[in-house]
């Protein structure tokens, strides 16, 4: 789109919008159009990856939910934005917004014995909130895409060794996506001392955390006993400072709560009946996504890591008025193109004839994909094509025989983004 | 499970229950597990390479549509599975059945000029229908999952030569998904003379087509201008014949009627404004993972086609009581399991302890995965494994050091199922 989205109250939804990555249809209620989709896959792709390195199962539970279980948990009036309706024969309904009511009595069914035990189940899918102020681009959502895992444990002992396995690998997870997460201690329920939040220092966040500046130690305000520029109660070195941060997942250990409501006994090694443990572990894909662009932009559009870009070249091909000029650029565009593809780079190619090369710029730096090559009369008196990475201010000329084996190798090379949120 | 499920009113209900493929959680919605999660996924993944090879874009829409456009459509009262919910500030919404409503203002907003047609756009999304008589397993849901594709163009020629090639894709994308669906003449509404449908035949069909045994024309009861044992009004030469089949997928002309409801037209070459035509193409990847249970089946199970099967080896090893045999068929077992894997063979593995031979086979053909391999001291004293294909009756041995080469040429090899539903 030509011009920001006037009404648009957060920096990813503004670029989002008028990059033409999502289309708001409602407060809080996106269409996810063909880049930002791309994006969208590629985060639930590496959070599926993760999750299956914990060793846990791929499932898809349905977003319609009989009132039943929720009465069970005693949560059907306790949740205030749970969307609620009627089916035929005037059956009450819940579409989701968390799935405990229905993954303990799914687990239950097939698990028996401490033997079948610990189990780790997840899935991927859009939840639901009837949220009263749905903001923030993709940060505060009425639908949004979810990855929520459950693990069934047999012991207390178990669960917290395998929920510090999660703790960590979610690092890895964010680590992936370009965010630097801090892990946050935060408030556990009535169960737990501590819950896990995964937060994203940056100034548009709306959670309030301290951090140890030496020990990256961290704690969520709502339960805080420091204050800025107090010392670290953890290490005793560092100062703790006030951060501004957004919530990007969160881990939970839910004790005995769940399985205890659904009557959920495992038979144990003397025949009695065992409770049966359970952690949470949720990671939001579509937050993630708008917290990247709150983190990874400039004035200019947007910066998306190589891992979550929704292509990694940007080739540009500028027009010419000489019909053999312009015959010989699009001739090399495309053998670029070609090769690039070939080697399984994923490349965008804006070949717009009526537009100004300033315009195609503008754009491209808007969309915020990695790396822009430009073919143009220009660049072919040289025998090359322009190399300009979306973080550098400069670009450089690199011959045409040379763009394949550079792009890989950049590719390959880690990572080099820095936030700017 | 041990038994059968005793209210699964069809054959793709109580064997894909039975089997672990998918769970009930209330009438027409359910949970996949992890084996039907992959043949779902898959058969998501063919439609999405066939709806690419048309040259449709991939989206994804809110299943949470507010009031206002179906009012424009005239569809808030006149569907009748509508789930109807209200949102914060009592707003209503209803959950999409199909995405008319969604996709025509979205495609409006960035479609200015005859230039930008044709358009295609499709989703793969989970559809809600307040079916009042939810029923037969994955055949008839009231969450589902569906692709529908919608194209705009700025003329019936053009929307007429569009449809006719994804006619025609549509039979790829079933074939490969192991069905043989007949292209049957419907209502077209009243906008269009015809429809057209996707019927699988099969007895446990609800729909009722006439065909023609010789040119496989083909309409549905409901429309149809001949019965059981008229000569055929297309061919003159084959004679017509009633046929039960499942309805697997449906396109339509939709004409105008949409983009008028919403004002969408198109600045044309002389400038004034031009209509905008448009098709939808359904197809349901659930429903079609019901169908093709109810297709492929025998008594002792399922039987996938390779191309959609949860895994392409169902590797078996029979446990032993003497230490070192239960070692060496371990250790066979293992080899065969990563050398499969490593050459991107889909292996599952039932190395259970404590389960007789007789159980780990009916299990097996329960589950239906097209090629068995069992790895027993009996096979191990040929240097073999046992070969058997989920349709045929006998099995074979197969040297150990060549299981891998065979597997990878029957894997190659076209498919070689044939109906039993």
């Amino acid at each position: 789109m030509k011009e920001a989205p006037h009404d648009a109250d957060s920096v990813n939804a503004r670029l989002l919008v008028q990059a033409g990555f999502i289309n708001q249809l409602a407060a809080g209620i996106y269409t996810y159009l063909p880049l930002g989709l791309r994006v969208l896959t590629k985060i639930k792709t590496i959070i599926r990856e993760e999750m299956q390195a914990v060793g846990g199962q791929e499932i898809l539970m349905p977003a319609l939910i009989p009132k039943a279980p929720w009465e069970a948990t005693k949560r059907w009036d306790a949740i205030d934005v749970l969307f609620k309706l009627k089916g035929a024969g005037d059956k009450d309904f819940a579409l989701g917004p968390t799935h405990e009511e229905v993954v303990t009595p799914l687990v239950q069914q097939y698990v028996k014995s401490y033997k079948d035990l610990p189990v780790s189940v997840y899935q991927i899918q859009d939840k639901f909130r009837n949220e009263p102020r749905a903001k923030s681009g993709l940060l505060r959502g009425r639908e949004f895409a979810m990855k929520d895992m459950y693990s069934f444990h047999a012991s207390l002992a178990d669960l917290e060794q395998y929920y510090d396995r999660v703790k960590q690998q979610y690092l890895s997870a964010f680590a992936r996506c370009g965010l630097d997460a801090i892990v946050t201690e935060a408030s556990g329920g009535v169960f737990s001392k501590y819950s896990h939040e995964y937060q994203v220092a940056t100034t548009s966040g709306e959670d309030i955390i301290y951090q140890c500046g030496q020990c990256r130690w961290a704690v969520n305000r709502e339960i805080a006993e420091v204050k800025d520029g107090d010392a670290c109660h953890r290490c005793g070195k560092g100062v703790v400072r006030e951060v501004k941060a957004i919530e990007v997942g969160n881990i939970f250990k839910l004790s005995t709560r769940f399985a205890d409501d659904f009557g959920f006994h495992v038979a144990l090694e003397d025949g009695s009946a065992g409770k049966v443990w359970m952690g949470c572990y949720g990671f939001g894909p579509s937050r993630v996504m708008g917290s990247i662009i709150e983190v990874h932009h400039d004035d200019a559009g947007m910066r998306w890591p190589k891992s979550v870009a929704p292509y990694h070249v940007h080739l540009v091909s500028l027009s010419h008025k000489d019909e053999s000029v312009k015959n010989q650029i699009d001739e090399a565009a495309q053998e670029l193109h070609d090769a690039l593809e070939a080697a399984g780079v994923e490349v965008v190619w804006d070949d717009r004839e009526d537009v100004r090369a300033g315009e195609k710029f503008a754009d491209a730096d808007l969309i915020g994909i990695p790396l822009r090559l430009v073919v143009s009369e220009k660049t072919l008196s040289e025998g090359a094509a322009e190399w300009k990475e979306r973080h550098e201010t400069e670009a450089r000329l690199v011959k045409l025989e040379d763009v394949l084996q550079e792009t890989k190798e950049w590719l390959a090379a880690p990572e080099r983004l820095t936030s700017h949120g």
